[in-house]
């Protein structure tokens, strides 16, 4: 059994549906269908999901809202027309929509959870109403029913163990469900979302639930690529990836998912696909627990800029027990989070996301660590990068960092920090943010075209 | 002005004191003289400092000891014959010692102390005495006069910053001083020892006190050499070496000097110059704050094995604020200390002396990470080795990590870590125990032999 979600753009308009149903029908072992709100038809569109954050607002503030209204629900109608559904399912929608909208205010919050969640939710409800329509056999369901229970943090919502079980029961439904993406209940029984790509969450959710074969993740790309297409051109897409190497690309700015999506799926060890509904022949990414099949030892590159290094010194620093704790400990209190920490015998340095500090506080770090921990030389340095060159396959193949320094070597790079931890999954290399670009392509052309490789 | 040390196989015997003569008498910038207890004069002798103890230990217990004092008066004795000296020296040193033997041992440690402090402070008469006889301006000048105060932690006595300013005075004194090493007086006016390798701390904490140009350090080695000989026969020696450098190397396992004997030196930036007393027209090895000639990007390459590592993973680990911290909290808990963190996105590597632990408290400490921080995964890998490539040349040069992966790929030798911090002094790479010495020699041909220079 597969759980199947759609994106946004999979879902923008009848065209898109059709390509959906095409996709469901053409394979039985897609039971359950995750749906978000309909998306973007052409970039300057708006999303469902935002017009409905705006019509909510005005509904608290007491404005006009009447042509919003309309929007939204000429936007569900114009799918509906498009694959000829009968007028009712509309007014369903248009009902639930109004409803709500004219419904209890008193907390605002909830109130507006309520209505941003409700444009997955009548999505679900016009897909379920599309396939009937097509022929198949297939219902909306919806998570209070089916008992999709959250914890109460609107917007960051964790799905609570006792779900499982409930939604376990999923599989014995006869034919397809189209289930809404993004929330869930709380234990009041009041809606309350996910995070950002919330309905990413929702099928991981399902999959763990009812122990799919297989979660398919819809998007609009062919395939997770190697590296990214803005600085390498039609770079290689990636066939196979481990959940670890996905995590540790995504870390360096690949959003093929959010990192928290994958983890209900991760626990139960269900691959993930991920596919292109434009294109659903195309074989996509499968991300997995293990991978046999390694080719090179390097799966896939990623880069993010925008960090800083506060390095420290200290003579005899590490006759010190505690001093690096002391020094996390010192970040941590000015609200930092860190991301590496290379050390040498008497120096450390740590590397973190640059926005995090205005000059003042930097000042301020400085003259504590200096201060408080009788550093000799407190040293920061700005608008680094860090590339990670990821995959399972280094921990295997000797010569891994050889290839990589000395192709940004002969690129004439300089590397100003190392960091390969024992799990050799990754490899981390620090650069200026100024020959990021440089460095990424130099290490694309040695591990992933013909004439790299030595 | 220099201060001049010499180490016990410097004053082993008559020929050396005429050796150690000749040194201080051919520069009149030598003006303050360090010494040693005797050492060995063969590989089988026993040093005075452990004839002493066993003495003093005896002198305790009640046992007879008549025959140690003989053979360590012996000592003293046939160093005065052989340098043709009066018989007065050899009877105030055998007077200072029955007179320290028979005296108050109401503090067993601290009778121990003095005891084992005598080595030096006769032998620093007995070559005053040397000295004059030969015709040199020299007298004896003790610690306690001087001035050199230390806090009261008998073997780990640290200097009290107090005593340079009376240190300072030894300037204005006419003539040569003869100055022991390895002990200084706690303000109650009771002798407290160094650490091992005490009398270099005295070198290095009178240096600092006189403001010396120089602190000429001799010992029985040409130089510092680039690397262990017992792994590359006559490697090349290191002719200049900053602090730093010389730190990480000996951290390596470079056993030239004990970490804390410079740090006087280092704060007030006195340069350390490591002679042979055996060979005094050889250059040495300087130690400097800094150094112009850069050769090459590699000044040195130590190693040390008995290190484990402790991997911890967990997905999304990174989002964790503290999560490092917590960690390195509960090895505090547990007494260890640890080397190095490398780290990925959802892992990281706690490295460390495996001698730390023994296999109750490493089960206790994989449980308890497991269990406090609920960790995916908690692994221990034994018998590692860690190569420390160091020079400060590396921060200037492009591709010294692409070499010297590339040497390590080409030996067939699987890199398990590399960190290299901001600092660039210093890269390491950790690899298996079996194949450490075959790494140190890739390594050494890499940077060090003609052919290996790409």
């Amino acid at each position: 059994m597969k759980v199947v979600k759609f994106g946004g753009s999979s879902l923008a308009s009848g065209a898109q549906v059709e390509k959906v149903y095409h996709i469901v029908a053409s394979d039985p072992e897609r039971k359950i269908v995750v749906v978000s709100a309909p998306g973007k038809r052409y970039s300057d569109d708006i999303k469902v999901t935002d017009l409905l954050i705006s019509c909510a607002e005005k509904y608290l503030n007491g404005a006009d809202a009447g042509k919003l209204v309309e929007t939204i629900i000429g936007r569900y109608k114009s799918i509906a027309e498009e694959l000829n559904l009968s007028d009712d399912i509309i007014g369903r929608i248009s009902d639930d929509l109004l409803s709500l909208l004219h419904g209890d205010k008193s907390n605002p919050a909830s109130f507006i959870e309520a209505v941003k969640a409700s444009g997955e939710d009548n999505n679900a409800k016009l897909i379920a109403a599309a396939f009937r329509h097509k022929g198949l056999d297939a219902q909306y369901v919806s998570p209070k029913e089916a008992g999709l229970l959250v914890s109460n943090d609107p917007g960051n919502a964790q799905v609570l163990p006792e779900s499982y079980k409930r939604l376990y029961e999923l599989k014995n439904r006869p034919g397809i469900i189209v289930f809404p993406g993004f929330f869930g209940y709380n234990t009041d029984g009041d809606v309350v979302t996910f995070s950002r790509s919330g309905s990413d969450i929702t099928g991981s959710i399902l999959a763990n639930g009812v122990k799919a074969d297989l979660y398919e993740n819809f998007t609009d790309v062919d395939a997770v690529y190697a590296v990214n297409p803005n600085i390498v051109h039609h770079p290689k897409e990636i066939r196979e990836l481990t959940y670890r190497e996905m995590r540790e690309l995504s870390y360096g700015g690949f959003s093929v998912f959010h990192d928290e999506a994958l983890i209900p799926a991760f626990r139960a060890g269900i691959p993930v696909n991920v596919k292109n509904t434009n294109n659903p022949e195309a074989p996509g990414t499968k991300i997995v627990n293990a991978r046999k099949n390694i080719n090179g030892p390097v799966v896939g590159i990623a880069s993010d800029e925008d960090f800083c290094s506060i390095y420290v010194g200290k003579y005899l620093m590490n006759k010190e027990i505690g001093f690096v704790r002391k020094i996390l400990l010192t970040l941590e209190e000015f609200g930092l989070s860190f991301e590496h920490v290379p050390s040498g015998i008497d120096d450390i340095t740590i590397i973190l996301r640059q926005n995090q500090m205005d000059e003042a506080m930097e000042k301020s770090i400085v003259q504590t660590i200096l201060r408080d921990l009788d550093a000799d030389e407190v040293r920061v340095e700005h608008d680094l990068a860090l590339i990670m060159l990821v995959g399972e396959g280094m921990r295997q193949k000797v010569g891994t960092a050889a290839r990589a320094s000395k192709a940004l070597a002969e690129a004439n790079i300089n590397i100003e920090m190392i960091n390969q931890g024992s799990s050799e999954t990754s490899m981390m290399f620090g650069v200026k943010e100024a020959v990021e670009k440089k460095a990424v392509q130099a290490l694309y052309e040695e591990f992933f075209t013909e004439v790299g490789v030595h």
